[in-house]
């Protein structure tokens, strides 16, 4: 969306994605778009990184620390990260393993790469951005805004982005794990009332660690904002169910697991959460396994 | 194994196993067996059960009844069926759809076919039979018993069966479900806290669901042969696991399922089985959809 509005953008990314698309531009198969959009592409930091005034950091929370130490000797003293990552620690994660300052972004998109150079987008597409607590308030976050807006990508600049990313955070809580394990669609999961309720009670778990860290949100509004994600984003599923379709290790330590882990830390029980958790980590190994072996 | 030992047998089955048994035979990748069985094979019911004098009914639970009424055209008064399914209620659901009074039968083994015309099995292989309480006390069990005992099938003759189908099905409760949803071998649940924990959940609401049927189960002894199970069977999956691996219907309706059910007519919370019918169901439906997708 930003090349097709004039920006100029170099895609790092894996060598089968970055073949496809110098060969035949990144294919858009989107809500209202279906376009081949000429990009440039590569699988190199330096050639990628050269000169780059902003930096969408786009990785797995799994590969947070090991994929900002490899843009660290590419950057310069005011490139500017945005920290495109689900989970509420990321911008942290990253600020120690590099002393940068990233901006915390929450990224509303269903979107998946489904053929080399092909995103297949399925839903939403909008940012939320802010500045981290306590941080320097560098850059100017209107400029920013503006160009994702003119490239047609919503921006809303957020006063209080830690409650945006939890909030994200909770939508994710809720739908990935459960949608990995049931491999159902998002309209359909919330038409079965167990596993809605099942939802409601991660969502309160959720809730109660987030307020206990200091973000105050309302538990009846997360499960409004749930079911309304649910009617707008029907026939999504979630990254978690991508990611174990490939064999690939999910994000369930950034979601649930952090959850988990949080809450033992402030008195909060998480038994739902900490049975998807286990869950999960049983379904990922098997995954693994099964591709493996 | 009973062909093996010497018994007449005739297998009815799908034409691709057909035709590789009629072939090759059966082949038979065991524990301790490694051998390819002579064994005549049919895709007639007919050709199959005629003279039959015993017929071991192994069909999944979702097709007892239409089984049952494909196969009674061809009984003679005195044939034995010998109900080799899970669940508690089959051997009535066959009385139901065509008035015989089949033997109720425990079945412990870990198998599956793994090709046409292969049998690879993994663990046990031991049955248990009985009389159905308040029906004929006929045929003889000591026979059956005898016949199965020869062929190296230990068969133990119970005065209790219902208890003895109600203790498999906690087993089966405990595990189907939740390793189809982690696709783990028992081993390895078991090992995690959590699906432990949550397994120990369901047992106690499968026992409450027995004891209120009049089925006096222990909870601590199904605890603890749930454990010794997994020992025993380590590197298993579940039955469940495979039929969703082939997008076929699962038993999750007369498991997990029966135990929900007959908890709410018997005044008995089951929210732990609740969630496990729920999520399998979505699975199911997403399997079926996926393979004819």
């Amino acid at each position: 969306m930003l090349a097709r509005s004039g920006v100029d953008v170099k895609l790092i990314g894996r060598a089968p994605h970055v073949t496809a698309i110098a060969r035949d531009g990144l294919l858009l198969d989107g809500l209202r778009i279906h376009e081949r959009i000429p990009i440039s592409a590569t699988t190199s930091m330096a050639e990628g990184l050269r000169d780059a005034a902003v930096i969408l950091f786009c990785v797995k929370s799994v590969s947070t620390e090991s994929a900002a130490r490899e843009i660290q000797p590419f950057l310069a003293t005011d490139t500017t990260i945005l920290s495109f990552q689900n989970g509420v620690d990321n911008a942290d994660r990253i600020h120690s393993a590099i002393l940068a300052y990233p901006i915390p972004t929450a990224v509303y998109v269903a979107a998946e790469m489904t053929a080399p150079g092909t995103v297949t987008h399925t839903g939403r597409g909008d940012l939320i951005i802010g500045h981290h607590a306590g941080w320097p308030r560098r850059p100017d976050l209107q400029l920013l805004a503006a160009m994702f807006d003119q490239a047609e990508i919503p921006c809303r600049i957020s006063d209080g982005i830690a409650a945006d990313l939890w909030s994200k955070m909770v939508m994710n809580c809720a739908y990935n794990a459960l949608s990995a394990l049931t491999r159902a669609q998002y309209g359909r999961m919330v038409q079965s009332e167990p596993v809605r309720d099942f939802g409601v009670r991660v969502i309160a778990e959720t809730v109660a660690v987030a307020r206990a860290e200091g973000v105050p949100l309302s538990e009846q509004d997360m499960v409004e904002a749930a079911l309304r994600l649910a009617e707008k984003m029907t026939r999504a599923t979630s990254s978690m169910a991508q990611d174990l379709a490939r064999g690939r290790p999910t994000e369930i330590d950034s979601l649930n697991g952090y959850v988990v882990r949080r809450g033992k830390v402030l008195g909060i029980d998480t038994p739902a959460s900490e049975i998807l958790v286990a869950m999960i980590q049983l379904l990922e190994e098997s995954a693994l396994n099964q591709r493996s072996g």
